[in-house]
């Protein structure tokens, strides 16, 4: 559908990685043509692209552009190991970054002793098809979750995980898009995702473009309106799951999931299997990246706070499973006990 | 104490009520001088002075601004009618506001057959009183407040309740300034309180006018700094307390008392007894403001959303009594029941 591919923040054109620059939106809609490997990494520790899924694809694309200058396989296994420590050491949280780096790792394995062109020619299948896979694995995770949402539901999401946060279909959001397109969903609350504001500036920015009814609310505001009936169903992306169910996802989804079992509303977390960790055990061993103090104290070099004013900046938190009502993936609607369900999704 | 005079949100010299403007804070400090009752009724409903206490401080100082061009006592009652009920529409929820708009009647009631200029001079007498009980009360709820907090504690704030929002010692800032004098406290977390930022623009200034240790949140981190084991009390004020015990605050306050009950952290209302509405059986009986959709979508005049974005703004919420552990006003401190402790404390 053509409108569907307004929204793509990733792909791979004539040699150049294409980035819908997600810190310019929603003022201005800017497309970074990218061909250093480098500059791809930074962009990506800029948040110019974020988003669990997006972040993996993103990288996968960069170690193409990692191989693509050179003419002959002496510096091969070198340069390609320095593109691989480059790209995963630009965020540490979402976990897609180095399944997807490895699911390259394992082609560059397995076509090193090709010739070279042959070689860069199945890393760019390879990265097409994470691409493909995800935007596949969104739309089956719109429907499995639509179907769990009543009739008339208000949904209220967090942070952006929508199209520009995946392949380009979103997971909370596809999940929006397809109760939309089922007739199921009344609106959306959206919010705003301090410090940041993926809320405001990207989730609202996508539902806009698509003509879905929102609300941009404050982060503080979601007790209150849950409080008053408001909230049919609380809805988020992740960027790890550990094999208990415990979820790392954008900070201020715990209070969230705090706030709908307080109020028995159902929490739901809509992510790829790709999104799965099997190293991690438990949420207390994923990595949390800590940012800088000064996207709290100023926003777009608007200073809010007084000069020298500290902040914290936790950019994410762990929900534990049993907040959790339902993780919902491209395999099915994982349920409690999550250790087994996950288990049984796990290769 | 000098330094405690340099915070003085409102105060009356040779006829203007001067008002630092907290719109301006913390980049600027900006005293208006104000000599009409209808431009300081503006100034409230802009916000350019707020906080529960401080509203109905700078209305009493209104009273004395709308007579004071009175030069006969011919249009004394229609004169007086209209200038309370301009300050009274002012804001809806603080009913600090009509409790001081109140006693200036009285005093308008008993005083008015004496000469104009006799009467005038008891209504600036009732205001410097209704000025000298707040901060005398803030500084007996600031020691009720530091007697209940553990040693080394790291108190949690929201919004704004201090020097800016009294007058001139603050409730919940009261406290913190009583257990910082005290050595008890380690330090304040301050969630920004958006949308007007009043955590991250005044709580911080007032803390940094100190020397208090502070760092400021968004308010999405709390739920997770308080399952960190960060906080050791959340500490807020309020703009209207119903005889049981519920209080109507700052939006974002109940968010903050589900997490504080979720995490069994003391959740304390700070507030003088002039808060204390006896009109209001519960807190489904308090009137919540709506304010404009673009505090939200906009800060200073940057725009956050998309444009065309539709947003909420609820600037208040209601935190039912059961949420809370106790209201510590200047006559002490309330525990549940709150129905039986709020009916002793009411003249």
């Amino acid at each position: 559908m053509e409108r569907e591919r307004l929204i793509t923040p990733v792909s791979y054109r004539d040699g150049a990685v294409e980035l819908l620059d997600q810190t310019r939106l929603p003022q201005e809609t800017v497309v970074l043509k990218i061909r250093d490997y480098r500059e791809l990494a930074r962009a990506i520790r800029e948040m110019r692209v974020r988003g669990a899924p997006a972040i993996g694809l993103a990288a996968a694309y960069g170690v193409v552009l990692g191989l693509q200058d050179l003419e002959d396989k002496a510096q091969l296994d070198r340069r390609f190991r320095e593109v691989l420590e480059e790209l995963k050491r630009t965020r540490p949280t979402a976990v897609n970054l180095s399944w997807a780096l490895e699911r390259m790792a394992r082609v560059y394995r397995r076509e090193r002793r090709r010739g070279l062109a042959r070689l860069k020619e199945a890393l760019l299948a390879e990265a097409e098809e994470i691409h493909r896979e995800d935007i596949e694995a969104n739309r089956r995770i719109g429907r499995f979750g639509a179907e769990l949402l009543p009739e008339g539901v208000t949904v209220l999401t967090h942070c952006n995980a929508g199209a520009l946060a995946t392949g380009g279909y979103g997971t909370a959001l596809g999940v929006v898009r397809s109760a939309w397109e089922m007739g199921r969903l009344r609106k959306v609350l959206v919010s705003e995702t301090r410090p940041l504001l993926q809320g405001a500036r990207l989730t609202a920015w996508e539902l806009e473009q698509e003509g879905i009814p929102y609300e941009l609310i404050t982060d503080g505001m979601a007790g209150w309106l849950m409080a008053r009936g408001e909230v049919g169903a609380v809805l988020v992306g992740a960027d790890r799951i550990a094999r208990n169910g415990d979820i790392a996802n954008k900070i201020g989804t715990y209070t969230l999931a705090v706030l709908a079992h307080h109020h028995q509303i159902p929490f739901y977390v809509a992510a790829p299997t790709s999104t799965l960790d099997p190293a991690c055990l438990t949420g207390k061993e994923i990595p949390l990246e800590e940012r800088s103090p000064e996207e709290v104290t100023q926003i777009q070099g608007l200073r809010l706070a007084p000069a020298g004013a500290r902040a914290r900046n936790p950019a994410f938190d762990v929900t534990p499973h049993e907040l959790i009502s339902a993780i919902i993936t491209e395999r099915g609607v994982l349920r409690p006990p999550f250790a087994e369900a996950i288990a049984d999704v796990l290769p």
